[in-house]
């Protein structure tokens, strides 16, 4: 996954310290797959991915529409070419004077899971159109979502019927099968939830017109996983099987999936000890860890593909952990990491598969190590 | 823990957004608890604890010394007025070329912790004095160390042995005994292995001269924690007892014991709601969490106090969790969190004990949040 221009920019910059290189070829090919998997669906790009400006305004270019979590997200979308109509505020824990300020922009699609926040809309941007999130289990999911957002289904119902008797547009709903989810099946339940919510709102006069089937597909990593085709045909599938010919809108939100792939982390080996003369196993120390911006090994939920140029030699199984006096800061350790046993200070690693969800959870300044460095090529 | 001081800055300034408050009267009142309960150990302020300008001036203005984990730690005490005889290079993991800088600067300690490390400290700065981590197990503490630091106490003799060869000055041993302690004879097993490898090396003509007895020395969250002076008898008896009369030179390293108290964020709730209808259980959502600072609520490690204004009513378990679109931003789930009833949105809550650990851990941009703002007053 590292492309040919990620390796010529690498040989021919230099730059110094740990830091992503994004491919847009790639982000561009991605798009493009899931147009193709989904021709019908609306392609919302989950900004909190990877907001680099070079990528939004890629992807806005392109026609994507974009899914935010902040005011800060909006604005982004909004400078890299997006107009409002094409911008969701996906989060459902969002401050009133912040509703009042996306609804300000233009902004008129709104994330909700209780009443309160249906409550907040309504005064803060009334008349908006609102989705209600509903609870799936993200069984199969490799990073799995918590209870933290959605509602059971019934109570979906009553947000909805709510949101409607407050003059907002009750305009569908949404789900979130989990993160680098690879099971197939996984959008078949939650379909069949969405559709006896269509029902029952039906059935109190409301006609709902969209499903957002938000994001969960997977980057590759070490493990192989479906392609955006097979995801488009179990996904349609699922929509027919539930919804018959009255097929509604429906949105994904695709983060990880669209720029996951696109990105490689260049990092340099620091350390290679052992904790005992007698010890066998290695301890490998990068420039970049938990807290430069792979965050998401967090419990060894994410193994990235990580290569070296001393692949062809014997490898040999370590702990791989980054450069901070923290003791939490270790990448892999109860699954520990084969890597080349000639491996040595100074040596260059690429760790692949890494272009969501790293640059902007690096930490300000831990240890006093500047936050990871993002170049978009 | 929130003292009048941050009360009235917090009524005055009416701050936007989360934000934590630093109050220097008590960051100077906990300098002078460890001065009085270890009046013969140097105290190496741990800078990432908190690195905020105003602080280190206080701490280098009362004779503080630093124990730095980077560079860039290096530059900020030497900033606040340190000088470079009074900082360590405290981590094990360098780049040579972050050691050459160092002892550009004039910094003569180092730690390690392999020959690896002692050949580029040998080779990057000549003559410097170095000192072995040693492994601990860290048992009886809230924030565990894993086996990252150190090496084995006979691992530690060769590797000191080593550095002598190499012409560099073997001073002494470090340990953690791991952050948040509160078994007060946590160092007594630690003190009985440095006390081997002095003699060890003494057996080969190397005269250690100090004893890093790290930091661990804890904040009061919710739970009681053992006075500074309790701390300070504790480890004076167990120094006697390993040691006699021949008393090695002794250095500790508050981090979090220095500021975490002096420190309270202010947060808002964002939403008070509840997954169905039925349920009992309360989720709260702040508008600070484990991207935005709390990071070491991860596993529900830390529980910080919280103080509402309600804090007469009743009190009712729930969840408490952050504002971003990831689930993983939860801070208590499986132990619940007893808030009061009547909290609703728009309420401010204070989250004490939260000094340390706090604004670096802080992510730069995740979800289009600004990092933690932090006033030391």
């Amino acid at each position: 996954m590292t492309t040919d221009r990620i390796r010529d920019f690498l040989a021919t910059r230099r730059p110094e310290g740990p830091c992503l290189v994004v491919d847009l070829d790639i982000v561009r090919d991605n798009y493009r797959a899931f147009e193709k998997a989904l021709p019908d669906s609306s392609i919302y790009y989950a900004v909190k991915a990877n907001p680099a400006p070079e990528i939004l305004k890629l992807l806005a270019s392109m026609g994507s529409n974009f899914d935010c979590a902040s005011v800060a997200e909006i604005e982004m979308a909004l400078d890299a070419g997006a107009t409002a109509r094409r911008i969701s505020f996906g989060n459902t824990i969002k401050k009133e004077r912040d509703v009042a300020r996306a609804h300000a922009l233009g902004v008129n699609l709104f994330a909700v899971d209780s009443h309160e926040e249906v409550e907040k809309v309504a005064r803060a941007a009334p008349g908006a159109r609102v989705f209600c999130r509903v609870l799936t289990d993200g069984e199969g999911a490799e990073w799995p979502l918590s209870r933290k957002f959605g509602c059971v289904p019934q109570m979906a119902v009553d947000v909805l019927v709510y949101a409607h008797q407050l003059g907002l547009v009750s305009y569908g709903v949404s789900f979130h099968v989990g993160s680098q989810m690879t099971k197939l099946d996984a959008w078949d339940a939650a379909l069949s939830d969405a559709r006896r919510v269509f029902e029952k709102l039906a059935q109190q006069g409301i006609e709902l017109k969209m499903v957002n089937m938000g994001g969960g597909f997977p980057t590759k990593y070490l493990k192989d996983v479906p392609t955006a085709e097979a995801y488009g045909q179990a996904i349609f599938g699922a929509l027919r099987k539930h919804f018959g010919n009255n097929l509604p809108e429906t949105i994904i939100e695709p983060g990880r999936g669209m720029v996951g792939s696109a990105g490689v982390i260049k990092a340099e080996v620091v350390l290679v000890s052992k904790k005992a003369d007698t010890d066998q196993l290695r301890w490998v120390f990068l420039d970049i860890g938990k807290f430069g911006g792979l965050a998401e090994t967090m419990d060894e939920a994410i193994r990235y593909p990580i290569r070296t140029a001393r692949d062809a030699d014997d490898m040999e199984n370590c702990v791989i952990a980054g450069p901070t006096c923290d003791s939490a800061d270790v990448l892999y350790e109860k699954a520990p990491y084969p890597l080349p046993v000639s491996l040595t200070i100074g040596d260059e690693v690429l760790i692949e598969g890494t272009g969501a969800y790293t640059t902007t959870y690096a930490s300000v300044a831990f240890n006093g190590f500047e936050p990871l460095r993002s170049y978009v090529i």
